[in-house]
């Protein structure tokens, strides 16, 4: 249907907001007049804040994830661990890793993970550049933590055949059955590899 | 659950996306990372759009509706029928109308309807100035084509006391069963209304 918008600038803003992913013409409408009647310092506040993110943002000369400075809070982090590097797709795999508040080394974050469907090869990530921090001595153990796929799986193989020359140490999380889960309801495979990869229990949980 | 951004002009962007009604601070990340892999250019435009709405868009002088200049297109519209005016709840319902194509007066925007919980009275709506519309002596025919709530009759109600005065119709759009509407799933109500309110069948549709 094609929408007849009472004012241009309306419909120019509506259709910036329907390009965001998930929202369409309606919502992108809802949003917009939703703007319209919050005070302008509100609307230009929030108009140039994505602006000045897309401007000023910087990634991490060492981890290239997001940052306000050359170089980013985890990685000039004076307590955290240089010798572990946790290797992730993208920025919000390092929140959900911060998130555990069970990890104090470094990242290393991708930019994606290899897919052939996608265009996205080796060298459309930051694979090279783990290669040279693994080459420059400090690191002991690379944590493979990419999503339990069949592209996630491609990386991680990927990434260990680079660092098979080096003297480090290569781990990836373990995959298993979620805490909470019923066995019952668990897939073969993930079942199959739990029990493959079983730990020693100490009687701790 | 405290989030730890890895950047302030992250945590910013995305705080002024989760303001957005029904947009949570997951949704806002996930645009806001969105636009990160967007070009700038795109992104300015983005954030301008948005700015410039604000700054830029007026009211129409005559119906109060959402426009470019200061009597909007529909106003001043030669074609368009200025002894009729449907009054309206907000430019999104005069959209509405548009698209139907039946309707080729003219606009009456309120801006809101009565609600006391809301603390929405008549003097916050564009009431006084539909008088004024009306005293001119212009207008023959008012359609009251507010939503049919508690609200929306309220309202009908105080505009149908404050126009009883002038020589003016005052219509109301017709309450029914919808098109395409079973009439066993149909509330009392509104069959009973579409029973009492019964049109004079000519074998059309």
């Amino acid at each position: 249907m094609n929408q007849q918008y009472p004012s241009v600038l309306l419909e120019k803003a509506v259709n910036e907001f329907a390009k965001l992913p998930g929202v369409g013409h309606k919502t992108a409408l809802r949003l917009v007049l939703h703007l319209l009647r919050q005070p302008a310092e509100e609307v230009e506040a929030f108009g140039q804040s994505i602006i000045k993110l897309k401007k000023e943002v910087q990634y991490c000369n060492v981890c290239h994830n997001i940052s306000d400075t050359a170089t980013c809070q985890i990685c000039s982090h004076p307590m955290r661990d240089a010798s572990t590097v946790c290797v992730v797709e993208n920025v919000r795999d390092v929140m959900a890793v911060e998130n555990t508040q069970q990890f104090k080394g470094l990242y290393h974050v991708l930019g994606g993970i290899i897919s052939p469907i996608d265009g996205v090869g080796p060298n459309d990530l930051e694979i090279q550049s783990l290669v040279d921090r693994v080459k420059s001595g400090v690191v002991k153990e690379v944590i493979l933590a990419l999503s339990s796929t069949m592209e996630g799986d491609t990386t991680n193989f990927y990434i260990y055949r680079k660092l098979s020359a080096y003297d480090v140490k290569i781990s990836v999380i373990a995959r298993g059955i979620s805490i909470g889960d019923e066995l019952q309801y668990t897939d073969e495979i993930t079942l199959g590899r739990s029990i493959v990869n079983r730990v020693t229990f100490d009687g701790k949980f």
